[in-house]
């Protein structure tokens, strides 16, 4: 899988790399602050329908944990359907997205 | 913990004492489908916040997974802060909210 790699540094393309040569997972999205996809090893389409929904369920959920502990932070989401998994791992400048097939 | 059992059977009665038997489970609230808290063991602030977030989330969740693919059902969804981990398990009549210790 070619992944591009306009903005990211050697360890984030390695961990990318890594990430993408897992069997199970079925690709992955950087998401920029502005909630658009910088890489993608997804088709387009599948990747903006994942970052909008995602990014925003992602500062939904930040949200209502701030309003039950203000000290909580969101480390990382895990959505588990009945044939794929998807975890979102927010952070302040970008969101990571990886899809998975259901093991 | 003192479950109210108003309108569980015995096996769910049975299913959610043996949850909150678990040490590292903080509390659990079984939500109505008109997003109330039918049961809980958390106290009723902190359980109607969860209700109100969580059943929004669990929604917004399981329509982005059907936007991505129709026949694609939300199973769990997980939510892992830094000292807490939340997991909402949606059904049609009712939601079932976990809320963990992060061990």
């Amino acid at each position: 899988m070619a992944i591009a790699q306009n903005y990211m540094g050697p360890l984030a393309t390695n961990t990318m790399t890594r990430i993408n040569e897992n069997d199970n997972v079925l690709g992955t999205i950087i998401v920029n602050c502005e909630g658009f996809p910088e890489t993608t090893t997804l088709d387009s389409l599948t990747a903006a329908t994942y970052c909008t929904h995602m990014r925003n369920l992602s500062h939904h959920a930040n949200n209502a944990l701030k309003e039950i502990d203000v000290t909580g932070e969101l480390i990382i989401i895990r959505f588990v359907a009945k044939k794929t998994e998807a975890f979102v791992i927010p952070d302040h400048e970008f969101h990571l997205i990886v899809v998975m097939r259901k093991t």
